[in-house]
């Protein structure tokens, strides 16, 4: 079996192509897609092959998808939302000529119809544009990442408080790493996939900002409350961090649309994802 | 007020048209975007505007949509989807550069995340676009259009039977001139838009093709039965309508994803859709 990873030289790419290494059989082959060859070095002794991949040339598609059993396609971050689509389009057609066995798209759960995350239209365009491919296919939701949270947590005890300007509603989390082991399971276990199945890779259960903050207060035994800003404010608080498409996101929090949780995890990996607690006291004291 | 309707000479947008003038209050004026200029005659007669719109050219986008405060959005009928998208980014820049007051999307009831109908990702790109854009909007889901039928029953009486590809699935129709009339009651009703609001226009009941056969059976006088065609068959057999689409379209249908009914069209309009017994009756003693 082939498996091929693209925007493997990101956060997640690189966990996924670790955990694949775990999972697969002897006599398969993982394959990196990189767009940036300056960071083949990231796959330095690991079993791992490097393929040049650049979503705009044709060629480094085609190159890069010969043979391929599963495509696991992580989009790159690009905010341009028909870049974006147009980016697909490209893997699409390529994965299609050259007969791409199992596709595997890993999105994100801020899908809905009445979304007003900047990307939500592409996260909808994609499971559709899929089932009508003739393509055999399956995605994972990514919820919201938790691996920014504890490097967050000194500026919050300095605050005293959150400031996610997110009102009432909850939001769910998910581990990077703990993605990238459930889209390994995903992609090594033929059952769970081909067939159109959704799943949406989430902690088991979200947290207000009032729960959020009451647990960050005993993990790091200083008071973190919760004050919200504004949407506009955090946008302004934030510029490098891209503050509108931040503000996007948490304008999707504030209305409820960020706090879908599911037992998806559980049912690819037979384990519990890594809960909030464990995940921010592991990482907190770990500095 | 400015109503703008965008698709005017295509066999939607007339009829929007003319039922818009039937509803607008004194002092309105009405908009006709025209791609096509030689069809401006179309108009001849009527209280209405003629706007030359080309949905690739900005120039004639930016004067047709000055000052408007309804836009109703007819998309046209390319089958091509990353143009499809680019036509309505392009729409969407233009309305929010003019601040357009209110944004109504027709769209299709194709959209459900699983739905193989080649355009399926174009309708659920929209609304999430809409939903991000700050502009007060509301769109409307075409079902089917009744209106192909009646022509279509002297090649069934030859035939003997309906060979629509979607076996024991059921299908939702709603007629043109309905339609039309329920979007210009949306325009013309604020309490009923502007608020992301999603209307799916329908007649009160589906019918599989057992009970469609029935039907036509009792209007016309003539058996018709249902020996349905594969999806393939299907496309051979209607080359000339676009095999392709109309496949996949039929396709999402045997999947029951064509099936959808609402009580949106007596909510709009506080009266009953035209039901298929009487539309087919209607049109076919009309020969």
């Amino acid at each position: 079996m082939k498996y091929f990873v693209t925007g493997a030289s990101g956060h997640l790419g690189q966990r996924v192509v670790k955990q694949l290494q775990q999972v697969v059989e002897n006599g398969d082959t993982i394959f990196a897609g990189v767009h940036n060859m300056a960071k083949d070095k990231l796959f330095d002794g690991q079993s791992v092959q490097v393929s040049h991949l650049d979503y705009f040339d044709e060629g480094t598609i085609d190159q890069s998808f010969q043979n391929t059993d599963v495509l696991i396609y992580i989009p790159s971050i690009t905010y341009n939302l028909v870049r974006r689509v147009q980016e697909f389009e490209n893997v699409l057609a390529v994965a299609k000529r050259n007969q791409v066995g199992s596709f595997i798209f890993v999105s994100f759960f801020a899908d809905q119809v009445n979304n007003p995350f900047q990307m939500s239209p592409f996260y909808a365009y994609v499971p559709r544009r899929l089932a009508g491919s003739g393509l055999k296919y399956a995605y994972v939701r990514n919820s919201l990442y938790a691996d920014p949270l504890p490097p967050y947590l000194p500026e919050l005890i300095e605050r005293g408080h959150l400031i996610y300007p997110v009102g009432d509603q909850p939001l769910t989390f998910i581990s990077r790493d703990d993605s990238a082991k459930a889209i390994a399971a995903l992609a090594t276990q033929p059952t769970m996939r081909d067939h159109g199945q959704s799943y949406l890779l989430s902690m088991t259960r979200n947290y207000n900002m009032v729960e959020l903050g009451k647990l960050m207060t005993e993990i790091t035994g200083h008071h973190i409350g919760y004050q919200p800003v504004t949407v506009e404010e955090f946008g302004k608080i934030y510029p490098n961090e891209g503050g509108a498409e931040l503000a996007s996101m948490y304008a999707a929090g504030g209305r409820g649309l960020l706090a879908e949780v599911s037992d998806d995890y559980h049912r690819l990996t037979g384990e519990d994802p890594t809960g909030m607690t464990e995940y921010l006291k592991d990482h907190y004291q770990a500095k």
